[in-house]
């Protein structure tokens, strides 16, 4: 069988084919490869926010806060916990970007550790992880222990037991790594960082709507992600926040706000924290900013995060296998890992002046995500990319490459 | 001339009149005064957003950030700046929530005067103002130096003399009293923080795009405000801060992420602080949420921000006639000023029981905005509220209070 074959008979096989037609069409776009940086807009969405525009902002006006849209962020997050999260309700808010939520969640969780002066990280987080980090440690003297890892390992237990000790306060890594796609061992690594009396703050951005996370099971104590990957929330959409249920009454914020007050309307003096997950608000919950979510999470719902999971391995073991034969010869190199246990949702691929690749892949419609130096990352929204976008997308890349060996 | 008559007059008379055609219907409201805490949406944004939804976020996917995307915070808040701030370009973005870029500013500031130990600001400014400044003078040894004002004064120069000295680091103010609508004297006050080497922090949520701001000239060193309510962003819609030029060398604010490093994308080791403006930025730029934005400061541009002011006057100056006229009778105070030149967008309106006039209010198709314990704001936003309007909202609310005297 061909490999063309092979998609439209993957397609033909697929029980969450029929998604795709549910997101908006992109009519100059051959095959988006990027769901890991931004999702596609249901048509659902666009319907949604237009009536919300119209109908509660346009027409119920301020009467809007007392509709409903006051608990939005803990509805929501009740919601996204229940359907991609793992956690149980009153633990997740819909709130902020992911930086602030991260800067607000690592200094709740170092200020609790007060004797403890060190926090453990991998040089291969996401830049703002470690910005944050590095911020946060400055002014709070602390020590950041950094863990080095490259693409080619991700980060392993072993690694976060030879660094956490009992000056650690927090651990701080990404459950999917944004490079290389490498899956952490997060109840492993919790179970490590517990034993030694450190915190754990996991960074869901790659992983939220497309692998599978169980929060509560896992022992996770603190958790951020972005709402606009494969949560399909739009660029810029709101980010979340997991803090768990025991850590609720010790751990506190320290952006206080009125969101986040015992009695926001009363508005009286002295701040005083809402009991639970609310006191992790700060401002006006950007409610506009949220319409897309409830989309996005009825769909999410109707398919299931379990089926979801299965369609994206089977779409990256065909990037894999159009890798090996396509672009292997080409001195592409697969930098992801090949094991499903420990892959995500996106396989990162790496030859010498891919840049330049960029610009005429996106003249031809074929959209995959470069991280400099050399990395495409291909990333295939499970409910919104076929087989067969995967399979043009990639012979595209497959002649240009070519073409600029 | 009857108070119904005048209000045609001044409807006929009104060289704004027809902006208010450009807001979407509210067919259920009768009398919309509650533009002081979320302004009504722009028919042009309605289309924007679901332009926006399928052509910009659907058809051209990550291809947005580059199109543009990536400048919004900076392009919105220099043109922000410059049709109701008073701002030159550079000093203003757009991002965060109120609440979060009053934290980073205020953080900025008092970590900049690290010798100063006290922030000034008043007993009545907003909640979130006064609980975030609370925060942060617990996590940095501060002390708050409260001046106590109440509704019938607003902050006075004076109050402000008589509590900075060498030791205050920061005094935070806000532009428009939330409560009572007192205008404060922002030049004046600037001075006395000067003279003492204090900094100076406004808050602009009530001006912005009511009452004209200068910035520049008036000698603020940094200000917050939101757009949801004179700038009908949307409920919810990202803040702006500024940042006078010759601070920002020097101010660092606290939340170091991805979008405020020097070379995003590059990714690297490390934070850079961005020169400039864009250092104020801390995660991905909230982009749907700033749709609106981009329709309502093309209406004011047209319309220009001292027409508004005037008509804003005249609707403020006719809301008192028909307090002087109708309510006082009933027992109903005025709490705001009524010198033009120290009055903002709104009157607030005191009587006790006022509380339980809200649901028959809403219920006839008025919408006043409700401050505990007893307080009515009336704000008229002066581009989609007319005379008429006002009247017939007044008209209801006098025979509700003579029905619950």
């Amino acid at each position: 069988m061909s490999l063309a074959d092979r998609a439209a008979a993957l397609d033909a096989a697929d029980p969450l084919a029929a998604f795709r037609d549910r997101f908006l069409p992109a009519p100059s776009v051959v095959s988006y490869l990027d769901g890991n940086s931004l999702g596609r807009p249901l048509e659902a969405t666009a319907r949604l926010i237009d009536d919300f525009v119209r109908d509660q902002w346009g027409g119920r006006l301020i009467q809007g806060w007392t509709d409903g849209w006051l608990e939005w962020p803990l509805v929501l997050g009740d919601r996204l916990g229940a359907v991609a999260l793992g956690a149980a309700p009153g633990q997740t808010v819909v709130a902020d970007s992911t930086t602030v939520l991260l800067y607000k969640l690592a200094r709740a969780a170092v200020d609790a550790r007060p004797g403890r002066r060190t926090v453990v990280l991998d040089t291969d987080n996401f830049p703002t992880d470690r910005y944050v980090l590095e911020g946060i440690a400055a002014e709070r003297g602390l020590l950041l222990h950094w863990v080095e890892t490259d693409q080619a390992t991700g980060i392993r237990p072993d690694q976060v037991a030879e660094a956490v000790d009992e000056d650690t306060a927090l651990v701080l890594f990404s459950h999917v790594a944004y490079r290389s796609g490498w899956l952490a061992d997060v109840p492993e690594i919790n179970r490590i960082a517990h034993e030694a009396g450190a915190l754990t703050l996991w960074d869901l951005c790659h992983s939220a709507g497309s692998v599978p996370v169980q929060l509560d099971e896992w022992g996770v104590d603190l958790a951020v992600g972005c709402s606009y990957k494969y949560l399909n929330g739009g660029p810029g959409a709101p980010a979340f926040g997991y803090l768990r249920h025991s850590l609720q009454d010790s751990l506190k914020q320290p952006i206080q706000g009125w969101m986040g007050h015992r009695a926001s309307f009363e508005m009286g003096h002295g701040y005083e924290a809402a009991p639970g997950i609310r006191a992790l608000l700060s401002g006006t919950p950007p409610i506009l900013a949220m319409v897309p979510m409830h989309a996005n999470l009825d769909l999410l719902a109707e398919a299931g995060i379990d089926a979801v999971r299965a369609k994206s391995l089977q779409l990256t073991d065909y990037v894999l296998e159009l890798a090996d034969e396509w672009l292997a010869p080409l001195g592409v190199e697969v930098v992801s890992p090949r094991d499903p246990a420990r892959r995500g949702g996106h396989i990162t691929l790496r030859r010498a002046g891919f840049e330049q690749l960029l610009a005429p892949l996106w003249e031809s419609g074929v959209i995959p995500d470069y991280r400099r130096p050399d990395g495409l990352r291909i990333g295939p929204a499970p409910l919104s990319t076929s087989f067969t976008e995967v399979h043009d997308g990639l012979a595209i890349l497959r002649d240009l490459a070519e073409k600029h060996r």
